[in-house]
């Protein structure tokens, strides 16, 4: 995943442009996708569609003519979206278009301009200490014109319409942790469930942050109705422990799913209720969507230092921490596929489950096998108002070990799966 | 309010009688004020207005003929309601009369007998061990004859007639802290609301205890609907903790908007829950009536051992605590006045901030301002079924921070106000 | 209660034949019983009544012809239910037989084979260690036969119709703490509330474990409505603290009986929830019937190195423990008994309680004697919406103050008791 991500790093993403499309090209040769482009000035609820920027260099020279500041070093040497610029000014001019992060000296910001027209540099504060009086050569050779905006969808049909909607941003230009690794685990994700059979329905967003959920969700609001679950990937390759936000909904199939995994899992892992600041869990979350879209990242936004500078680069993303997250969201994936709702067929007293070869046979041994209890708390509890979630919470048990009982009860015509569904249990909801 | 407090203090004050009639006088000068008087004998639900009791000396003379025990110098050396006295006896007979304080031998009790016929003198116990044996005279030149029982309200009229109601007993002689400084916080409130714009209608009821508060709801059987909020100040000048005890409902929204300035405070507090001991509140909250009524406390009665005794006097009272108590009750009012229920007229995904001014303009940053967020906060829970107090709780943002949100959002046409009131939303309750 | 336990000991009972009937024998001395017999191959939901397992006499001779393992000695030596055998075996076949506890090498273990039919011996780990090569004279004198499974019900009829169920297996051999302790416990309730006026009915079973839940569930399937309230009582002569497992729907009104029992108590308790593995609570509570069966025991089996092991002797059960057991069970039954619904008949404001010599007479005093705040609470949430144990559990107070105060109350005719039974209180249910 490391080295597949590694090809992305180098492009030059912003929320419009060339290097979203060339993103998607390199990630359709490993999943199906279907790209979309939205002409600039579309509207889209309360937002427009903006033009489409493009770039192919910028630089500042110094009087001596040397590039002192330099685009093809690091595209993060330009403020995203700066409108193109030619012009020689004084160091006192330039410096009121610099950015830089003086608590990290060594470091070059991320700043971006997408919703007022201006031009500007970020650099190393070491660099700016560096800049002598004079004048400076500015170029920006970017065009920001009516266009397109770009985003892709990679769908996976299951059994059902009901979908599980993945999404994560696909606009930052080269930082890793912050998006790659989501976009990355978002992929190899497609790619797993695109060969196994599937319940629900897979939708696969790569859109650029804010407008891109805005456009989306402008453009199906009929169909959102048929998203049952999701889950935005965020910042799930650095080395800190897991942070799941949940939904607005707060406690939402998908919420109760995420943290069922985290606490039957060893990772350490935290859980925080849902805020409007975050990322495209906004748009989804708003009250007039109300969708059950969670986030799962490692360490959040804004609480690494490295975040939205040049540091979190491909070094700062570890192999494995990519490989953990992406073992989460499967294991996630499992307990939405597999949490249905059974109906014991023989729901007065126990069956008598060692004449079909399910007991131990010697009695009076005070331990009992795990199995054993899994299978006594599905039939306790398969009344026909528990899924197996329900009961993976009350029970404490695992959901896999639940779903394993389950298995050998449905064989065994002991269990059988509900088409109705779980009736409403307050009894259980409290748990 | 300290100064003014020193006025009421002398004031022999009782159940009923002059004293707190010349209270009330005092009152007027500072607020509107209405007098009521209650015959004796009229029947107030399970109870019977009692005979009025003034008085005007009391004094029990050692052999020596020198007044030892002395009304002129402490209204408390009465026992509060004793019939009149006047006779010579054994200081063996007088002993069964008198009470003092054995633990704090330097204190004058408070003691009253309202509903059985007797005669007693409080005293501090160190005077009690320096009586000699010997003939006493007795005089308490007091009169217990039909009469009125005396309470006053002070209405202030609001936008609706949905009342909060303030309340406070105004029946202690000489205790500063229980009662004078809730009568001196709730005159100090209402001379301060009167001048200011209320949605609500206020009414604040000086009243005696228990049978002023059984008095008035008698009275007002009928009209007690009309009460949406309620608390009864008391024992708020010393300098221990704030206390609030909730309303027997436990969840009402006076609960909350209490709980909620204490906790954004910084003043020390502590929540207790309803008790059907204490002041006033047990009458309000009584089965038949439940109003949502809480009682705000510095330390709880009983609590200090001033309580009740002549330590409790100016001294015990701090100005700076009485003033803190205010502000307080204060940020309460402003949480009730201020607690509507908005609707976001943008609901589906955020609206563009930033082109109404309103966002900060160079993305990329890692902080947010509080402000933004306590607009993000409104945007997304104005749905129509919470409350500002509702969004408060669940953001865990001060209420005035959202309060300016909401202004802002009001003004840009992106919230309007709900006129229906708020849909219950389950999910809130829990928080 | 030791004494008479000591009795029961040495009988070799099992699930079925003479043992539990001899038992049952010495229970009908105490208590009035009805002993029921279920042929062999009755049906009982998925369950079919085994063949009836009767035995004599037991023994392993060694090559010398001493009887080395002896059933005269122990009823524990031999394999419960198993089937007859007469043979002679070399030491290996022999062991394929024999069953020991290594880790506890001086105890015999107690073990079952009731539906697969095999033989074995019991013994010690020493003793096995000491067995010589050669060959072993092999004999079980038992029947196992068509006959019948023996249960017994001791019914006691009360003021209604509606039953609380006490239940505890008979089918241990000589096992003191699991399950003499629980069949001594009810034996000796049953008779003490045979003498007493009773609100409810209550019916004890003594039956065998599993099945015999079964077996009685099956043949009372269209009673079981009737049965309000239940207890298993097992291990309950211990010296370990209580465990109080709670009932399958786990806010059952037997499960806040027996909590608030414990919790006013001053004996250490821990409170477990359901789970389906453990005693007969796991027929009574399958989802079927979802009776509202708890089970209180002092250390739970398999909890206590001697469970199940010939350590479980008359000296591992103590007393003392047994009595206190027994006495928190009456306590249990009290608050059952006494858990009434109440109507304020003045509930507009408090009555006045001195006129009726139900209050302290001098006002003023901080301290308030419980029994006042009793009648308080009583008289506060007297409303219709709440019982007994609905105020106890909001107030603090123990039951047993509360019921002496409600019938203060209502020997003044301020509480008349509902006979409609309580309104759900939401607001209660939360405690």
């Amino acid at each position: 995943m490391h080295e597949w991500m590694a090809e992305l790093y180098p492009i030059c993403r912003s929320i419009t442009g060339n290097g979203v499309r060339e993103t998607l090209g390199l990630i359709k040769r490993q999943i199906p996708l279907t790209v979309h482009e939205v002409a600039t000035g579309t509207q889209v609820f309360d937002w427009t569609v903006p033009k489409e920027w493009n770039i192919r260099d910028a630089f500042v020279k110094n009087p001596q003519g040397e590039r002192v500041i330099d685009f093809q070093k690091s595209n993060l040497h330009v403020l995203n979206y700066s409108v193109p610029v030619q012009a020689r000014i004084s160091l006192d001019e330039l410096k009121a278009h610099l950015f830089t992060l003086p608590e990290q000296p060594s470091w070059i910001p991320y700043r971006t301009s997408y919703y007022e027209e201006r031009w500007g540099f970020c650099l190393t504060h070491e660099q700016m200490l560096g800049l002598r009086d004079g004048h400076y050569d500015v170029c920006i050779d970017a065009s920001l014109e009516d266009g397109h905006l770009t985003y892709a969808e990679c769908y996976l049909k299951g059994e059902t319409a009901d979908e599980v909607l993945m999404s994560r941003h696909v606009c930052h230009p080269s930082l890793a942790n912050d998006n790659l690794s989501g976009v990355t685990l978002l992929t190899f994700l497609a790619r797993y469930l695109s060969a196994v059979p599937l319940r629900y329905s897979y939708r696969f967003l790569l859109i650029p942050g804010t407008i891109g959920s805005i456009t989306w969700l402008s453009r199906n609001e009929t169909n959102v109705g048929r998203v049952k679950h999701g889950l935005v990937a965020a910042c799930v390759g650095d080395s800190g422990r897991f942070t799941y936000k949940k939904s607005r909904r707060g406690n939402a199939e998908i919420d109760r799913a995420v943290i069922h995994v985290l606490q039957h899992g060893d990772a350490p892992h935290e859980v925080v209720d849902f805020s409007p600041y975050g990322y495209d869990e906004r748009q989804f979350c708003s009250p007039g969507f109300d969708l059950p879209v969670g986030c799962l990242m490692r360490t959040p936004h804004g609480r690494f230092p490295e975040y939205h500078s040049s540091a979190d680069n491909l070094n700062f993303v570890q192999g494995g921490a990519l490989g953990d997250s992406l073992a989460h969201v499967l294991a996630v994936v499992e307990v939405l596929e597999g949490n249905r709702v059974y109906v014991n067929q023989n729901p007065r007293c126990e069956p008598q489950l060692g004449k079909r070869g399910l007991y131990r046979m010697v009695g009076g041994s005070a331990s009992s096998g795990v199995d054993e209890l899994a299978m006594l708390w599905m039939l306790n509890l398969s009344d026909g108002r528990h899924t197996l979630l329900d009961i993976a919470e009350r029970s404490a048990q695992p959901f896999s070990a639940l779903k394993t009982a389950a298995d050998a009860l449905v064989s065994h015509k002991l269990l059988i799966e509900s088409h109705v569904g779980a009736f409403v249990d307050p009894a259980v909801s409290r748990h």
